[in-house]
């Protein structure tokens, strides 16, 4: 059963039957058509030689169909995790050197330890530190910078910068340099790949091709891009005029790799790992949730932790760069059939194929196919809306995710997911800080209570009935001394506060001392605390506290009997009186 | 009326009569003579010169009587902020050189200009987050490492370090050394000053002298100490038997000072002035608000910034060490009568006049008499108790609690303080981030509902009532998601899942969108989605979005509401069937 767990391979594998491989092997032909150019291109985007991206994409694929627990994620480079690799790899090394190589690789190892540590300990919840806002305002703006950061290929000039405004500066100084039959690869391959992603599919359509294969048919576009622009470059020399090609590739499957062991190296990478792990590993949970849903499959968030870091070690050790699920891929994967994690596998053989055979034609392919299919993939990751949408929703959650955009943009991939970060929890703090407080009265007639200021409501001169909207902890502990304290101090003949807890969920021990306090300075007041409604895991904890040894009134189970026995006492006393 | 808010000294000055006059001078005579000895001893402990202590006892006395708003608070050097001042400049220069004087007068004049400026911008409530266990676990950890870095002037001997092991160790080493004057009056002034602590109260009350008369007189040991001490050093040449004496002290008032300018220096100093900013501050404002509680006042705790801030500021252009509010002075000054701030301004002409004329007397005390008031002092800020009693309420505040003293007795007050606060930060948004959920049922006959695992209730198996015990937010969102897909996973009937909602404060635009893929993913399962019991600022939010405008079930203001509509439509479908 345990071994079920941590080896999810055994819960298919099995009772793995003809159908299914015949499905996935289709996929996987589907899949690899599609990844040989991305992986090609998400290479050159970190700053990495072709092979690195082709490594990357074998073993790690094998062993996500061991580890891995989504039946139809397409794990290799993705867009957004090779951005940070080269970002993270930009004040080591130059790019495309034994060392920049080294770092890469060892990103990808230590992003692969970090995973399958996270997921043995469990601490998969730590992902969730990343808020929807920040996540999705860090992948547009990552989007746009990758989309920059390849115009230089497009124009065949020389270019550098790591944020936006870099890139542009960059562009524009060197813009004067453009290589005209560079330019006309680019705009050629732009214009065909945007053609194909939005023109082609009706076109096939109304040729008679059935829906699912002309979807198929539409992702094929690039490797197309890739043939043809290959063939025009390799006919008419174009290396020869300025147009600059992939180059030698080294052909042969990938050999074992050991990590660099130096320690510096280490701690300087240790950071940008970290985040490379946890984006990649966010990226890859919401995609196969997604896909695991409409199977009505599950996914194990701890376990895909293990299937990601051990992917990631078998890149690390086969010489290939930091993985993750891709989004566009599975689909595709999920679209074309694929039923279980050998489609993956059966990529991996197809990729290997293409490393052994495939290699030389490779050199005669322009840089500018290739960054022509990054920026038409980059494009869907950019979306603006998101801003719209969010702003309308939540001002702090805005805040956050506009944060994480403009300083992703204008500083750095890592300035700007930190800061999202850390603006996130630093927001939620606050709000929980100063909580919603409500004097609440009873709906006439009923046993309900209602804030006074939205409701008509009875109320009584005598008792005060203040419903607190928030746990209590240390950041409001204070505040809620002042907000009882200011209470009672306006209201003379006040006898009796109640305070009705139902949304009260934790008391940790700073809001207990203040709730003493408050009992204190009530009792010094003359004026009696009562709790309502408080919850069963809140009052097994404050049962054996001084608070209830010494509250100087009762606990109520609900707000009505609160509401009999308080204003029942004070009308008995006019009674007599 | 601004004015007043910025000025709480006008809301006394105005009034103020001979009655008033009389009982603050009276404490101030007082506080006077405790605060004598106690300046001097802090600047010994923070390694500064002696006079740095006295300058820091008049003019911020000055201005927190303008711009303060606690009517007993005594504000001036502090046994806490002495050991943090200590601990920050211990990297940048030898005690008591120039330059590390000038270190303690920007430290004040940064931790001024920092507590100003919260005050301005009424932040306030970042205060809130050093969590009461925290705090006590601090204040407890810097008692203990300040009673054993005062060993060494007891035993006559050079010993140093920053924390307890290096402190103990230094002392182990050096212990051969021991001076046998310098011991006799060490241990003559500790064993006389715990004496007056805890016998003397009764031997004068046993004498006829009036209760608070003896707790007063009690609290004049340390001067006794002083005097009885130099006088005996003066008249045997103590001096010359290799007793260590404080020394020649400038006489006269401090002059103006301007801080450093170096850049350099402020940066370094930066992290060190907010952790004293924010513990002072903390101090002072609970010493604040528990004695202003017990005559019915109030105090500002934005305005009180400001006032420490100034009285900061004061502390640092006129040669000063940072300053705080004390526990044990005020409450003396409280004890003795004091009804306003001027008893503060009083002292501060107290001090100026043992600066003026008591310096040369001061030249013969023994740094061992000031090392005894400082531990007897101290050992009342150490607080054992309280780790037992964390440790039955909550063992996440315990945890919190104890890094914050181990990392402060082994490491240092900065890294104590600081992991304490990220750990309770850490603690609760991990408590948060797991929340407690339960699955509710009817309280037969009622129109209550109660956890299933706790009470005995009815239920449908075509409706599962699942009551949410947390706010939605980015840190919980993905666990909401599995929580209700593994509830539906499990229950082939279902045909209705309502969200129970009451103690749902906020739904972020992470939990929005989880709310949204819940609500998709329950849509393709043929389950629909409800909510019941919504709170009001919640639902004003949720008005306008995507979730609403798709949701498959309904917003039920009540649960009994949606047992009622979702139960009947189950009976009368049987009905009908």
């Amino acid at each position: 059963m345990n071994l079920q767990r941590y080896l999810p391979i055994l819960n298919w594998l099995p009772a793995y039957g003809r159908g299914q491989a015949t499905s996935d092997l289709v996929a996987a032909i589907i899949v690899t058509v599609m990844l040989i150019p991305q992986s090609l291109a998400y290479a050159l985007l970190a700053g990495l030689p072709a092979q690195v991206g082709l490594y990357a994409s074998i073993l790690p694929l094998v062993v996500y169909a061991v580890f891995g627990t989504s039946r139809t994620l397409s794990v290799g480079p993705v867009a957004v995790a090779s951005l940070m690799t080269a970002a993270a790899l930009a004040p080591l090394a130059a790019s495309g050197t034994p060392e920049y190589v080294a770092g890469a690789i060892l990103l990808a190892i230590m992003s692969g330890l970090m995973l399958t540590a996270m997921g043995l300990l469990r601490l998969g919840f730590l992902a969730n530190f990343l808020s929807h806002p920040v996540i999705s305002g860090f992948i547009t703006a990552s989007g746009i910078v990758i989309a920059a950061s390849q115009l230089k290929h497009i124009f065949g000039v020389e270019a550098s910068g790591h944020n936006l405004w870099e890139i542009i500066e960059s562009l524009v100084l060197s813009i004067g340099n453009t290589n005209l039959p560079t330019l006309a690869i680019g705009i050629g391959a732009l214009l065909f790949l945007l053609f194909a992603r939005k023109r082609l599919r009706p076109i096939l359509s109304g040729l008679g091709v059935p829906g699912r294969m002309a979807d198929i048919l539409t992702k094929t576009a690039p490797i197309l891009a890739v043939l043809v622009t290959t063939l025009v470059a390799w006919q008419l020399h174009l290396g020869e005029s300025g147009v600059k090609l992939v180059g030698q590739v080294p052909s042969g499957l990938p050999e074992l790799t050991l990590p660099s062991m130096d320690w510096q190296l280490w701690q300087q990478l240790a950071v940008s790992a970290l985040l490379i792990s946890v984006v990649g590993f966010v990226e890859s949970v919401s995609v196969g949730q997604t896909l695991a849903a409409k199977r009505r499959q599950r996914i194990d968030p701890d376990q895909e932790l293990i299937g990601l870091g051990t992917a990631n070690l078998g890149a690390g050790l086969s010489g290939g760069m930091p993985v993750t699920g891709g989004f566009s891929r599975s689909v595709v994967n999920f679209d074309a059939g694929a039923e279980t994690p050998a489609a993956g596998a059966y990529t991996a053989v197809g990729i290997a194929l293409a490393t052994l055979f495939l290699t030389p034609a490779i050199a005669y392919l322009p840089k500018a196919t290739l960054a022509a299919t990054i920026i038409v993939a980059v494009i869907t990751l950019i979306d603006l809306p998101a801003l719209a949408r969010t702003w309308r929703y939540s001002r702090t959650d805005f805040g956050a995710m506009l944060a994480t955009i403009v300083l992703t943009l204008g500083h750095s991939v890592e300035a700007g997911i930190i800061s999202g970060v850390t603006l996130s929890i630093g927001l939620f703090l606050f709000r929980t800080s100063r909580p919603h407080f409500a004097v609440v009265g009873r709906v006439p007639g009923t046993e309900h209570f209602r804030n006074v200021l939205r409701h008509d409501v009875e109320l009584c001169p005598k008792v005060t009935f203040l419903r607190v909207d928030e746990s209590l902890y240390f950041a409001n502990a204070r505040f809620l001394e002042e907000t009882v304290m200011d209470l009672v101090t306006g209201e003379p003949e006040l006898k009796d506060l109640v305070l009705v807890c139902p949304a009260v969920n934790l008391v940790d021990a700073s809001a207990l001392e203040s709730l003493e306090a408050i009992n204190e300075r009530l009792r010094d007041a003359g004026v009696n605390l009562h709790l309502s409604e408080v919850k069963g895991p809140v009052m097994d904890r404050l049962k054996g506290t001084e608070l209830l040894a010494h509250l100087t009134g009762r606990v109520f189970l609900s707000t009505f009997e609160a509401w009999q026995m308080l204003i029942g006492q004070v009308r008995s006393l006019k009674e007599t009186a």
